[in-house]
């Protein structure tokens, strides 16, 4: 192994145990590196970050004009077959291949991943920092608070939240004229002026006056009163916890709130359309721009009204000005990783930040690797990260990985159902080539939908010691049949990066061998409806139902100038369709669309194939039971 | 001026400007140290903090151990006369108090502040940073996140109520042995146990026994069925967002909780007892203990229902591990300043926390000074820094600063109404020693309260350019005559620290001459009803009337044990007696006790004297108008 690369000088040997012992103590048997000089293996001077404590660092956003650059490193997005209530290892396997190419064959590589909620961490599902030997640590700085990104985000969002009925409480009491004073009060002087924020406003009014007074009553009445259609009101607060008490609530029922109640509800808080904000915007002006223009609903006269409109675009931007900055963490062999942003891979487009891809691709320079992680299966994940992600960043990932696992096979094969906490069927612990065989036909889906965009395709079989060979030979050559690139055995889970060397070697060569262009699933400027369709024909849908109200919403959004926009299919990560149990690759199913919603800011349209829970719960004994703190030594104990 | 101490290294002269520009403004025009350096003024090595960005860092705990000292510096609290609703420059005082100490007088001073709500920066208040020339910088950085303590604290209280809905809803459900059966699951050779932190709850129900197996049927419903009454629920949520619409609400209200609904609602972050648990907490351990005990309501038979007994003490405290951490900032002259806690000063104890107080007098050491400050008036906050704060702590203040303002003693001698936002009367902006002479009585009532516990009191005159010599007099000869040890007019504000030298040296001179030892207002072992009869005395009241919810929670209470805990009062700041109209020193009231409450973990029990609110307001044209992000220079514009 060559040690010409400076990131070598931070990688770290692993001594791997079998069997492999629980994730926090593998995370707690190595010490990590203070985090500047995981910085100093990418090049970055002391200029371009903020320490958070000695293991976390604020990759500064300045350093994509700052740092001096040849070129960008090759680009590779992680996705996955339709997965099993277990998960597949994606995360892992995305650590692993990092591992791999920055520990054992030398390359300059960072990895993206998604910041994790914390209500999860304390519920049912543990954390998210990779598993086994492949891990991003310290594992608990990793799953709790961070360097405070989703915290901002619930301020902001609740802040917004605040502003909307505040103001609806104010109008219901004021005269337009009494408003406009309140809302422009006089200086020391007497004069009246508007705040700059207000200039927006009045842009959108197409009013050119600067002076409060010069109003007309007919412009006092548009510029100071929203008139908010309480019905109309989508913006929701949010919650970093899982509380299930929230998802729906009556508010207003204080003796000073005058009977104004309405019934909403919490989400949790990576649902806020701040984090797909915060995951979609290229800069500082440009997470302001869209901030501001987040739609909150709609005027009694169906006009959208808007974070801006309510004065308070400029306040969500302070509020998430550190946020815009992704976290330096590091790998269990010491490779860079940066951690940023993290909306839902359903409702939002469940990737990591568009702006955390761009520094990793210019610090690792040509021939270096960015790994970055989208949500859900390949149907979902992949597909959002192709035609809305890299629509708004413009980048061009060269290959993508698929994991894929032999028990998620043999279930899309027939086996029986797989349930999270119950003991794994018979089926998945002894060899059965042909229900993999069967089942490889959801991998091959996978496979050319993927292929379809114009990326080279690796496949990932992230092995388990009950897999036989006969069984990992079946999926690699059902994976080369359907035309990927290679596919490959990978142990990353319990070798570590070791483990995942050929994988790495496989999308090396991938990337370096690709011939073909980027090409997206639709072109914005055809009809929502007409790209809903193109996404459903790509499930495997033969047609799509709308119903009465995503007619209704369509008809509205396509009115109000916001059909251009991507769309973020809000569906079921368990299948191709929107029936969880329809495994394999379903056909001729026709896709329900049950509703459709708008995430103006972030710049989506979001149809709902279903329904889908945008706020966990906890179960009788959470994950919260095992967590504590050792005092003496004030280690954490018991996260998962 | 000698330059003998070290941290006179970090200090920064002032180009003052008259008149005083905006605060914002003034802050933004000094670039500060790294925050490095202001650690190394105090001989603090980089293991002894975590840096948070090049301007602030956490100071571990640890340091009380592990740094030598010879002893502790001197202990000055800062509290005031009765405020108008403008305040009176408490902060500001304190600020400039060690400017003057730091950077004219050579001493080794820490000035130790409040962590201020994000709430009320957006809403009509606007920062906490002190003003004028007297501030702590960044100022941006002071008044939004910090490092996120309060979001821990958010955090941590929001998932022990979710812990507690959900808990009601699954015992609701579940037989005692499902119950069982879930809280203690088999592992995979089928073997039940208790997680650890199940032995407190065993424990406290007197069972020894170490196998889940082996409880007897009754024993299972003691352990397993924490039979919570709804009704009794104190624990409320919290935000840190002034959101007025959720101070009541009903939750559960979605089809999954089955009709589980339930009348709760949110205070504001600062509100809740985790926050005066971390004001109050002297180790990690000791915080453990607290967060375990807090006391969440009760069960139907009366028993109190304790965070540990719901299995999450464990989980808040590793939600709060670095919250537990002071904040190391920086004054305008480069005097360091330690930001900790931020408790409500009604419903909690209003003081900053006990930790940043001891980690500041041993650092700065003997001779050098720690200046903290206390919520509210004297009679708020100065109280319950001594029965409450000191009794915890064990530490002795050798001086209290009362800070006054004449346009407060005015308002006190019989001037018009003084209301936040309408221009001031003219008898606040021209001489009248009559009206100060009259209303020096609540000064004096001030000082003989404070002088009762040991103490030396300073009275620091918050000048106003519009006070005359002839009024200022009147306040000092008021001050001296009621048993001051010296009274000293300041100008801080419009000149920094070179404004407040004199109070710097009657502070240094009241600190070198104390002759008496502390003396609380109260014994811990007598009674509830004794101990507040014993604090509406000191306000001046003939006696005290409880209603009778009152008097059933005095008895609750008492049954549970909890008699011997200290009292915080619940009262307004705008009068010694529970009408904010009474002026002066009122006598001869009745002091109504509407309800009393308790904080079980940060140890106190808190009557409540009329009505509190928990959750501020937005106006209709709050702070955030101003507020935005120059996306260019990434400075923040309009914070107040």
């Amino acid at each position: 192994m060559s040690s010409s690369s400076s990131s070598s000088k931070t990688i770290r040997r692993l001594e791997v145990q079998s069997p492999v012992p629980a994730d926090i103590d593998i995370a707690n048997s190595v010490e990590p590196l203070h985090v500047s000089e995981i910085a100093q293996s990418l090049n970055l001077s002391s200029t371009h970050y903020d320490l958070y404590g000695k293991y976390k660092a604020k990759v500064l956003l300045s350093v994509l004009d700052e740092v001096e650059g040849v070129g960008d490193g090759y680009y590779v997005v992680v996705g996955g077959i339709t997965p099993t209530p277990l998960g597949e290892g994606k995360s892992t396997t995305t650590v692993g291949l990092c591992q791999a190419l920055g520990a054992f064959l030398d390359k300059k590589v960072v990895t993206c991943l998604r910041q994790p909620s914390q209500g999860p961490t304390f519920g049912i599902k543990g954390g998210a920092a990779g598993g086994g030997y492949s891990q991003v640590i310290p594992m608990d700085e990793f799953n709790l608070h961070l360097t405070g990104d989703i915290h901002a985000i619930t301020a902001a969002n609740n802040l917004l939240a605040a502003a909307i009925d505040t103001r609806v409480f104010h109008e219901s009491t004021q005269s337009d004229k009494a408003l406009l004073n309140r809302l422009c009060p006089p200086n020391k002087q007497g004069k009246r002026s508007f705040a700059d924020i207000m200039f927006r406003r009045l842009k959108k009014l197409n009013i050119s006056k600067d002076n409060p007074d010069d109003l007309s009553p007919e412009e006092v009445k548009r510029f100071a009163r929203l008139d908010i259609d309480p019905e109309s009101i989508t913006w929701r607060r949010v919650m970093d916890v899982n509380d299930r008490f929230l998802r729906k609530i009556t508010i207003g029922q204080g003796p000073d709130e005058k009977g104004m109640v309405r019934e909403t509800g919490f989400d949790i808080s990576v649902a806020s359309e701040i984090m797909a904000v915060l995951a979609l915007m290229t800069s500082l002006a440009d997470m302001r721009e869209r901030l501001g223009k987040m739609v909150i609903g709609n005027s009694k006269a169906g006009e959208p009204i808007t974070a801006d409109d309510l004065g308070v675009g400029g306040a969500l931007t302070v509020l998430m000005k550190d946020a815009i900055n992704p976290t330096l963490m590091q790998t269990l062999e010491g490779t860079p990783v940066l951690v940023h942003a993290g909306p839902f891979a359903n409702i939002a487009h469940g990737n990591s930040s568009i702006v955390a891809d761009k520094i990793g691709l210019k610090l690792v320079g040509p021939g270096g690797f960015v790994v970055t992680e989208a949500g859900f299966g390949a149907d979902i994940g992949t597909e959002k990260f192709m035609n809305i992600k890299c629509r708004y960043s413009g980048l061009t990932p060269q290959c993508a990985v698929i994991v894929a696992t032999v028990r998620a096979l043999k279930m899309h094969g027939g086996g029986p159902e797989v349930v999270a906490g119950k003991p794994l069927d018979h089926a998945y612990l002894t060899e059965n080539v042909a229900l993999v065989e069967v089942g490889c036909v959801n991998l091959a889906k996978h496979i050319s939908n993927t292929r379809a965009y114009g990326v080279n395709v690796v496949v990932a079989v992230n092995m388990f010691s009950t897999d036989s060979e006969a069984e990992l030979k079946a999926v690699r050559n059902a994976s080369l049949a359907a035309g990927a690139f290679d596919a490959v055995i990978c142990t990353h889970h319990a070798h570590g990066g070791k483990g995942a060397i050929d994988l790495g070697i496989a999308v090396q060569k991938a990337c370096e061998n690709v011939t073909e262009t980027l090409k997206f699933l639709y072109p914005l400027e055809c009809s929502i409806k007409e790209k809903i369709e193109a996404i459903a024909n790509s499930y495997g849908a033969s047609g799509v139902e709308y119903s009465e109200q995503a007619e209704k919403q369509i008809e509205m959004y396509s009115k109000q100038g916001f059909s251009s926009l991507p769309i973020c299919m809000a569906k079921t990560q368990y299948s191709f369709s929107h029936i969880p149990s329809q495994k394999g690759a379903p056909v001729g199913f026709v896709l329900p669309i049950r509703d459709v919603r708008a995430s103006i800011g972030a710049g989506f349209i979001y149809p709902l194939v279903g329904t889908m829970s945008t706020m966990p719960g906890l179960p009788t004994r959470p994950c919260f039971f095992e967590i504590d703190v050792d005092t003496a030594t004030r280690k954490v104990r018991g996260l998962s």
